[in-house]
């Protein structure tokens, strides 16, 4: 009944996607308290009070029908400036509102650059292990997702491999920095020589290679790590930015997308992710939700929330055993399984009310990751329950 | 540099959407009171009272890690369930949360509905005029967009050309009621014939023929005539909606598709269109306007507004000799070209200072729309304008 396309994607209905259901059935079941769910990036940090404050200030002062009503398929001009001025200021750079486009999450942006880019048979990097929507992403526009492999341990590209997997039909490279799901962060000399790898091969093949930068957790760093602004290493590079994590918006569907003036064919590309964005039914990012982000440029979500979750479950876990890198961003960790087959490792840890996501799920075997974005309760609740595993396990 | 998909999209980028750049500037240069801008369906009435309100009321109340948190990938089950309690009300249909899901806009449920059932190559049919939109989203998923001609002046669907278009690729009819551009309505009785020739044609075929109903103007109707919800004609309906018209919403990307459980392959297909949410990049309806909807499920902006508009227009247009079929919904005016190349009556229209879009971008030549969600001083202010272009060209 339903597309080819759709038939296998039905049937392996995202693996994260299901815990999050099953984790709303098991805490009815045995009462919220009792469930550790691990499984989902759904922050458990407030909204910023400004956000609370500009939507009933927009919503009590604005004209309704500029509030709630279409803009330029690009996203209202005045909140793009805002955006390219914060930007400037933080990282020297040197956009203004024609290098922003509003988008419907950074979802919605890496759709709309990826169709702005790809033609059937391209393919795509990224390094492994990776969100795995970045596959079907990639399958929306007939590309092929080509995995790269990183360095045992610190999860690192294997620039070796980039250098052997990049070939005439390489389109793209999606880095995603802060990392989901390893929670490790590329330094400034990572992507110098990512970067130098690309440049030598867009000569080679005569091509345009693309870096899509996806930085939903720049905001969420715990190191004294910069998370470097990659179009001032490279030129092609387009980022993918969402408001997700680092307002605690998930749900609002809120990001932007950024075309340097330096990436190639800049004009033609601005209008064609802009077109993207109307002609796969985005048409725009919410309008109410632009003006908000327009006020809240330079707010963020508690983020010391996290870095306490992130101490406590690496602390503890580590010292039950487990062994996992630890994670310098985002609120991921990436737990070695005790046992080979981590699915197996994964139903030991439900039947604790563990609720954890199997590595294949980010293509990346003998892993599981923990989202730690939940309340410090939960997870100090958690603990002995951890506990029970790794002396059962290890 | 960009997508060959794209490069005709950049290239012809929406007349419509040029349009209303091009009355921005013309603004700003003429000023905005000597500017009639009848180019985009923009809607001029506020939002409800009760919209501000619930904003304010949900800002201030609920939960931010709801009102601003992921949800299910087809939205809030209590907001889905408002939803179909209000249509059983209306229509006598019993659909529960499981038919509903929540969508960014119309046309973000209009692209989860046709990835969810188009394989490339297959056929889906509209009635000529149409949004021009609809063949950029069966593109989208390399299906084949196959004209059906209607009967000339009432627009009515010509049934004959509607048997003779059906084949064994035909996998859906898009129907848009009441319709842009023309502002005509489908009577039961339309609906009640074109279902008995999908119904034959599906049994002649062996197929499953979908109707996409898309329907933003359901509750934009002057004329006492009723829009007939089609889920009760034909069982293979997918419904369409968007807040964008009826509670002047354009902006936020809220609407909802409906999948009865009467539609063949009913649990796969709603999977299939809520994981093409996921995929595409929607993931879900804007958070805080779903619960904004839920507050409002019965309420409507001033629709009388909208009639007056139309009253006169209608009645000033025809009055200086100019022909068109009287709207009975919808926004727009569907307005016979005095002269044959209608962009020629544009471009004349526009040294009056009238914007107006031709009907070549509804694939109907020699006509131009007219969108009469404006101001009645716009339309007063306008009247002359319009009088001197009959006077020249009549």
């Amino acid at each position: 009944m339903i597309s080819k396309k759709m038939e296998g994607l039905v049937r392996n209905n995202s693996v994260i996607r299901q815990m999050f259901e099953e984790g709303q059935r098991m805490a009815q079941e045995f009462g919220a308290e009792n469930v550790y769910d691990f499984s989902l990036g759904n922050p458990n940090v407030p909204a910023p009070e400004k956000v609370k404050e500009s939507i009933i200030r927009l919503a009590s002062e604005e004209n309704p029908l500029k509030l709630h009503g279409y803009m330029s398929n690009a996203g209202f001009p005045e909140v793009r400036r805002r955006i390219a001025d914060s930007l400037n200021k933080r990282f020297g750079t040197a956009f203004d509102e024609n290098n922003i486009m509003m988008t419907v999450g950074a979802a919605g942006g890496l759709n709309c650059a990826l169709r702005a880019i790809l033609n059937p048979g391209d393919e795509v990097l990224s390094f492994v292990p990776y969100f795995l929507e970045y596959r079907n992403y990639v399958n929306n526009f007939d590309g092929k997702l080509v995995e790269v492999g990183t360095t045992p341990e610190t999860f690192m590209p294997d620039l070796a491999d980039l250098e052997r997997k990049i070939g005439p039909k390489t389109r793209a490279l999606i880095i995603n920095n802060p990392n989901n799901p390893t929670g490790v962060v590329y330094s400034e000399e990572v992507i110098r020589a990512v970067s130098g790898i690309l440049e030598k091969a867009q000569e080679k093949y005569g091509s345009e290679i693309f870096i899509i930068s996806d930085e939903p957790y720049r905001e969420l760093v715990y190191s004294d790590k910069e998370v470097p602004f990659i179009t001032k290493y490279y030129k092609n590079t387009l980022v993918g930015y969402s408001y997700s994590k680092s307002l605690s918006l998930p749900g609002e569907r809120i990001g932007y997308l950024v075309v340097p003036y330096e990436a190639a064919g800049y004009e033609e590309l601005f209008a064609a992710v802009t077109i993207a964005n109307r002609v796969m039914g985005f048409v725009n990012a919410p309008s109410l939700m632009q003006l908000v982000i327009g006020d809240c440029v330079d707010e963020k979500a508690d983020i010391d929330f996290y870095r306490k979750n992130r101490d406590m479950i690496y602390d503890a876990l580590t010292s039950y055993g487990f062994t996992c890198v630890k994670p310098e961003g985002a609120f991921y960790l990436f737990l070695k399984s005790p046992i080979e087959d981590e699915r197996e490792f994964v139903a030991q840890a439900k039947e604790e009310h563990i609720l954890l996501v199997p590595g294949s799920s980010f293509s990346c075997k003998g892993y599981v990751r923990l989202a730690y974005c939940v309340s410090h309760e939960m997870i100090s609740r958690s603990l002995p329950a951890f506990k029970r595993l790794a002396e059962k396990l290890l």
